[in-house]
């Protein structure tokens, strides 16, 4: 086998760091992909490191200075991402997590893919854990915790002409003394000419005792795949409004409306059906169906997936969020209370892969469907009309 | 009409970022200007772009960092401005605003303009509006808002051969996912050789919903215009004093003290007088009357006119601030209450023009004090020996 | 006497600023030593000024974006300073000091010396001052206060030939209106060859009122120095625990343990002994007994000796702190109660002066045993089993 080509573009360690960089398809030895390096700057996405990579129909940017988030992509011209009211991508440095009661994470959200996590994600909220002397200690914890506002100490780039793919790794660590200590290692894949992109995370606890993590993948799609009509393709085993805003469409609970001026975000949690090796997926499909993006991940790793319908007016945001987790985007006491949040032994690490797909014409479509179709295995989905306790809310 | 020359150094959506650049008159096309711009290194002001423009005798730098604020300047060599006891400009990556119950503005504020809002200004304090689900949402609003610590994502520089002037246009959104969606563009503008510059404001409500805002321009003067014996003149209908502090010398409002060891500010609240076409004026006069500095401005524009007497100690900073506003810098709900927070309807722009004027001798000073005499029309000010309900505090 | 020769690498206010810059002994005048400066790039660091200086056997690295820390060092291959579960050093852009009930601090704490101070330093806690209206104000200080995460406006290096000695020079400035206005003013200095450091350090209150004033020099010191059956030297009149937790092992205040998972740091408070010119000296002496590391400082001015065991697994940061200041690191309110914070009238500096030693092989740590031997002069320490009001908690 021949061994996989790479370039290091940042180790923080040792001094290693690279302005700009261009690799083309010669360089890379990977027909058609191309990866380009460069710093941002002005405005709020000044000093911000983003590296693009396409592999012919498909292109995305990863951001190494916002936790290795995806801040958009394109499928042969179809947009993939938002947007969003803020212009990003924002540096880190202009976003306060504390401000407006913890919810100063807003102020930098605009990708296509954000994590949240790692020691903590969902809607802010006091928590009480340890502190280093062993007594009961109450932080404040801010909405969707801290890893998209760090920036990742290592970034290499890698291609490997066998399997024709390029990949872009990421390490960050959410880490410091009398805090917890989690490393997120991640690797975006992608083969030459291919309508998927797979992202491979590690999240290696770094301390000596184990460790809470929480996880959630915040998928943001708008148009052309978001539209009046769209719907969402998953197979349900139950499904229940967050809150009663949401119970309001929880019968339509696949279905969205177009830009709606005033429209109040729903949310909805999800228990999703899953075949004996755990690989579940989940769709938007546009209202003609003749475009979808499609999210395949293990329902071991991400038990839990959260549905965002945020079909407000063009200018507020209009977005769809399909958030596989670990757990829901709950205050994290209440995951806790629910048996929820993963517990890291010490030095180990917890595994989280998925694909997102691109499918562009019906009948690339109508495959994806009846795939998920498939996972329903015909059973009915379970439609709670209100909030049940066992999600969070009653 | 001959085109203006235009160029942009800032354009973060489409990538456009020009370092630093020297515009001579002759590339301007107007004689005795120049326009350079650079970034500053080190200290607090390590990242901050600045851009220096002067028409010959009246020079000024504005702060795309800094929401496009106007730093310091001078006339025929007379400072504008004050020494502040930070060492500005201050990059907002070293702003912590939440700091000091709300206070942490102070720790960048420096400048000769500074704009409080624009969805919030005035002293800190809970403020409850709706959140994105419609329900009543309290927040902690800091001092004087976000804007003045947020980064333009556009700067054009122009200049006009035929009306021999030079602009500087930057635009500053303050906008997130369920925050409010307001927009700066300001043109700063000079006339070769002229002593005014000229600020015009356009705010815009990014969202599709009617959206409140809160501007007060804190132009701050100290030495040589401030000196003991100064005076404010100003067309005044009525003045209070926003405490008891103030009421301690609100018979002299007009006249300002030496810099004076342990002295406690005072702020006073006024109405001003203006004609049918609102267009009314300020000015700080020197104690010897050689030198002032005039504002002018539209009173339904602007309609409250605020005074900060800071005249302590120069390490403590010693400055007066005359502060044009929408409302009166009291907390946001206090403000509300009283019907002085404006409403843009969704799409639509508030404007806000003003004028500085620098004026050199004793000739020059004497005609603007005849102006805003005039303005006074001979009638008697009332002047409140205590706090009235009205302004804020009783 | 030779003029010292002089490099001035940034002043921010004349708009000096050197991006990098090396200096070898033939350019210094001083054999053996080097000078290097150089901007850090990518992860936390990003951004981070970091000035190199060699003297021959030891090294080490001072920070001028922290506050003129000094990140780590070596001396003759032994490592100075610990490794903190945060990979620094890191830009104060990514601190939020508020984060965590006031424990930000923590996200940036990874260096050999770090300052705390210079209004407050210690545990969080509400303070109550005097705003500018001269009423009582109640602030949250955040953990061990502002200082060393405010960059050096000024930074130069000098270098004579006379006496062999290479210094770096740093300002900064905690200063803004309505807040205190403190200035540190930082000499560190090598001789070439030699195995000291010397920092010596001016706190200038900018104001022109009294000011008060509080500095921690928190020392850190993991492996090869500090080890199993490491041992606190040090002229003993009293010691006392912090809490309960630190009385579990105050018998044994001065021995120290291997790393061990799940240790609960130790604190103790100390009153060490002093001969008439107030020059005491503390070390930290190796299991093993042929290395240490001494600190001298001016008791007058370091009133008062706080000892952190952090002997915690390798991964948590297995350190010790040993640090000298000018009260407890306790909430500022307990101190002052205590009369321990210091008050600087207008203008006036106070001094703080300290040297670090590293001794190597058996006979230069004997050496300094007998010298801090010799301070103790025979008396039996006072050791507290149980804390005290004196220092803190009853």
């Amino acid at each position: 086998m021949a061994k996989a080509k790479s370039w290091v573009f940042t180790d923080a360690r040792k001094n290693v760091w690279i302005d700009s960089k261009f690799l083309g398809h010669e360089e890379l030895g990977v027909s058609d992909c191309t990866v380009s390096k460069r710093a941002l700057r002005g405005g709020l996405q000044d000093g911000v490191d983003i590296i693009e990579v396409t592999n012919g129909p498909l292109s995305f940017a990863v951001l190494p200075t916002r936790g290795m988030g995806i801040w958009r992509g394109s499928y042969q011209g179809l947009s993939l991402g938002w947007d969003a009211p803020v212009r990003g991508p924002v540096h880190p440095k202009f976003v306060r997590l504390e401000e407006r009661k913890g919810l100063g994470w807003l102020q930098g959200f605009d990708e296509l893919l954000v994590r949240c996590g790692l020691d903590s994600m969902g809607a802010p909220g006091e928590d009480t854990s340890l502190d280093n002397n062993g007594n009961p200690f109450t932080v404040f914890l801010t909405l969707h915790g801290r890893i998209a506002n760090l920036p990742a100490h290592y970034v290499e780039v890698q291609a490997d002409a066998e399997s024709k793919t390029v990949s872009v790794i990421g390490h960050v660590d959410e880490s410091a003394l009398f805090c917890p200590g989690l490393r997120l290692q991640t690797t975006v894949t992608v083969a030459a000419n291919s309508n998927r992109l797979r992202v491979a995370d590690e999240i290696v606890n770094l301390k000596s005792t184990p460790s809470e993590m929480q996880v959630l993948y915040h998928w943001n799609f708008g148009p052309p795949f978001l539209d009046a009509g769209a719907r969402l393709l998953a197979p349900v085993i139950e499904v229940a409004p967050r809150d009663r805003r949401a119970a309001e469409s929880i019968k339509e609970y696949d279905a969205y409306l177009g830009p709606t001026s005033g429209y109040v975000e729903q949310v909805n949690f999800y228990d999703l059906a899953a075949p004996p090796d755990h690989q579940t997926a989940v769709a938007l499909k546009s209202a003609v169906g003749d475009k979808a993006v499609a999210l395949r991940f293990d329902k071991s790793q991400l038990p839990c997936f959260t549905q965002w319908k945020n079909t407000a007016a063009l200018p507020e945001g209009y977005v769809t969020g399909l958030e596989p987790g670990t757990s829901y985007p709950n205050p994290k006491r209440h995951e806790r209370e629910r048996d929820r949040v993963v517990k890291i032994p010490p030095g180990k690490t917890y595994r989280c892969e998925m694909t997102l797909e691109v499918l562009s014409g019906k009948e690339q479509v109508a495959a994806v469907e009846a795939e998920i179709r498939n996972l329903q295995a015909g059973k009915s989905p379970a439609v709670h009309a209100q909030p049940i306790a066992k999600y969070f809310r009653v």
